[in-house]
């Protein structure tokens, strides 16, 4: 098994998957010492989910990735290190560091231990900044007899002076909130729930987000459930509000889609970035996770997004609300190959992995689907084979769509899939299109971010991109190839 | 375009269809005199969506129904009567009926009057039990000098002694709640907003929902948003609490599915059913509608369906909470051949409609999608050409999909839509799937109505069903042919 290869068949160039395994969850998201680590769910033995372990990699960039192993392993067979996340103990309030660690290796991880018999809440600390972790002789830290408890996602709050932590009570539709001083003792001080339920809540992250263009903040509160989506299977669903250090008051009891794609779960934010907030999911499903027809490996994470929020963004013509927005951190130096202009616009990549920016304005377009004109962006192989993505705009918004059919034949695997796309600020139909291709998963980021749609897609050497468009629409940008990272 | 013809190829035989042209939302659903009375959105001129008008239709058993045609017309070329509700006036308080009326006669609709300068609520009168129409002189009763105000529902309130309305101010997402003593002068007492937001809100009805084994009610308010749904385009989500006859108060704000399918939006139930709460959707996505491969005629309605509140249905085994279950009212008198027994099952009906009903016992199942095993519902005709339903159940819950693949081609059609179902009140893998095959439509009620699922299918002539399982199922039950009733 312990083979690592990146130039398989529908292998990312420009994202991160395992070397080899099952991978699902980001966990420990933490930057220091100039390197972005990520841990995730591994399984190394198999390339379905097993009993996880902490798998490790960092990046300078968040796009070129480096492999570390197992970083938390199980310390018995059954023995799950299931999700969690890290922080950097700069002022060593948990006691674990004396003065011969620097502080900016003074890395702290809380995770899950899931046994047959429960779930508990758990330290490790490493000295060197992220690579090797003890465990904590005093776990667990919490255990409030439960099976479902999990997937800690700790940060320091500044106004308080203390650490939170926000962690799933999965079947209870609860989000717990606990705060600490010490990262030892912790105390429950609230929960959240509401929104979407499924069958269960997981993997909650709590951030607090700069509004572009004021110096205002606002609270986060993303849980994902699992499965249940209305789409089918996992997904994430966020929530705009305050948080006092306590408690997280929404605004309102709005659910959002963090990601209107089939295919993004799980999303933490990397802690210590200072007033940057960068986070990525896993790319993929529960409902078919363990059956895609990858091979050596199985899933990738989505691309660093930078979040924001934005004030003021119509939803339709009459109603303008916060929304989050998601930027794709994909370093301009990995572009090869280029071509701008009008459509058709097309472009090979020796590597099948492209970027397109691409604005679309439409003109004498009806109400909705009372018109079929379309723009279309296909990426296919030398066979035909491809996917089809498309924007069907109407008069004040338009649906955003993905063909990902003759890929993965699988009862739960969606091959169309839709997302509504709010109109412009002036209600217009101008659309911008900003897209990251790349073998296995294509993710699209429309109108600045504000709508995210990720899916997984399946089509060996699929390495031409092609932009069209139906006379109704003017439509101008640029398509990039992509040298891989791996 | 005036052709009526029900034996068409997709038609559905024991469902409401129109005569002719393209039909969307139900409207005006009132019973009286023994009838139940299904007006509707219809343009009769075209099989798109174009200016609409109320069509209409009764029936006894909710089954067999009856065209009337038009029942409130367009009084000028670009006015749509758009949605709207009807009650009986009993005793007479809007004073358009007098003594020369029987209780039983005095209909009274209330719709919006769509024009391009602005939506308002209009009231029509009828002194015959619900077959002809007067508009009241002095209409509009609302107006609040808005395009994006529609769809006036309206009961009465019996605690209050009023009639209220529910209506939506679609682009500010707010369900409006109006009062009144006469149904002509109404105020505004309170707003609702909350959950899955898309582009707007339509169509709201709030209803007074017994809880099945209890002598306790519980209200629900339907509200249906296009485009938006997670699944793509239109849908219908709902949400429980307690009504005073002025403000709706959610017991919280989790937001519910009414239906995981694609095509079941614009949900209304009828007034004057004494404690029976009986509801039907139009069957259809505005994504497609318009597109959709049948001839004459589009659209049609689903079933019929009782809806009650059921308490303590598992969502998953932790967790507990109200639900609202849907039982299909198909008419055992329907039914033609027949075959029960253990799976395989398998019937032929000669109109293409069944109705089937199995239990499902799973064993040795692991966690969530790690066994591919399966129980399949296949309708297929005499070529192969075929939907495919089934059930994969985990250890403690399962996924209910549809493939209807190779049907109708288009960017928007999703072809596999699945729904999370929740385990039994064991939290055992046992389940119960109730089905009505009507060759242009599926509807599935699962778990005694817990979870509907309700999708639009295109294969001419299927006339064979087909139940398979797999080994690690025992799967018993029935399959009926249903006559035709048109």
């Amino acid at each position: 098994m312990a083979v690592s290869r990146y130039d398989e068949p529908i292998r990312p160039q420009v994202h991160y998957s395992p070397p080899y395994g099952f991978m699902n969850d980001p966990n420990g998201m933490v930057y220091t010492n100039g390197l972005y680590h990520l841990f995730y769910q591994w399984n190394p033995k198999d390339t379905v989910a097993g009993v996880p372990q902490w798998g490790h990699a960092t990046s300078e960039d968040l796009v070129h990735w480096k492999n570390h192993g197992v970083a938390i392993a199980s310390t018995t067979e059954d023995e799950g290190v299931f999700s969690g996340s890290a922080i950097l103990d700069v002022d060593n309030t948990s006691g674990f560091f004396d003065g011969s660690v620097k502080p900016e290796d003074r890395v702290v991880a809380i995770f899950t231990s899931n046994t047959p018999e429960k779930q508990t809440q758990n330290l490790a600390y490493s000295t060197d900044g992220g690579f090797n972790f003890t465990r904590y002789s005093g776990n667990p830290v919490i255990d409030v007899n439960s099976t479902q408890f999990r997937d800690p996602k700790v940060f320091f709050h500044e106004d308080t002076g203390k650490w939170v932590m926000v962690v799933a009570k999965s079947f209870d539709y609860e989000i717990a909130f606990y705060t600490s001083s010490d990262l030892k003792n912790w105390e429950q001080v609230s929960t959240f729930t509401g929104g979407l339920y499924g069958y269960q809540y997981e993997v909650p992250d709590l951030v607090k987000l700069p509004v572009v263009g004021t110096s205002e903040y606002k609270w986060v509160l993303f849980v994902s459930i699992n499965p249940g989506m209305p789409l089918g299977g996992s997904g994430t669903q966020y929530f705009i509000g305050d948080f006092d250090g306590e408690t997280f008051k929404p605004d309102d009891y709005v659910v959002r889609m963090a990601d209107f794609g089939k295919d993004w779960y799980a999303a933490q934010t990397w802690s210590n970035t200072g007033d940057d907030v960068l986070g990525l999911a896993w790319a993929s499903n529960w409902q078919y996770t363990n059956e895609v027809p990858t091979k050596a490996w199985r899933s990738c994470m989505s691309v660093a997004r930078q979040m924001a929020l934005k004030k003021n963004v119509k939803y339709n013509p009459g109603y303008a609300g916060y929304s989050l927005i998601q930027e794709p951190l994909i370093n301009k130096e990995l572009r090869a190959d280029s071509c701008h202009g009008n459509t058709p616009l097309s472009l090979k990549s020796e590597t099948g992995a492209f970027e397109f920016r691409i604005n679309i304005t439409g003109k004498d377009l009806g109400s909705d689907n009372t018109d079929p004109s379309s723009v279309r962006i296909t990426i296919s192989n030398s066979t035909g084979h491809r996917t089809l993505l498309g924007l069907r705009p109407f008069d004040t918004g338009a649906h955003f769509f993905i063909d990902r059919s003759n890929q993965f034949e699988h009862p739960l695997f969606n091959e169309k899939i839709s997302a509504y796309v709010n109109p412009d600020d002036n209600d217009n139909p101008v659309y911008d299109i900003h897209g990251i291709v790349d073998r296995g998963i294509i993710e699209i980021f429309i109108n600045n971010g504000t709508i995210a749609f990720t899916n997984t897609v399946f089509v060996a050497d699929a390495d031409k991109l092609l932009i069209e468009a139906d006379e109704k629409f003017t439509v101008n940008g640029e398509i990039h190839s992509l040298k891989g990272t791996w």
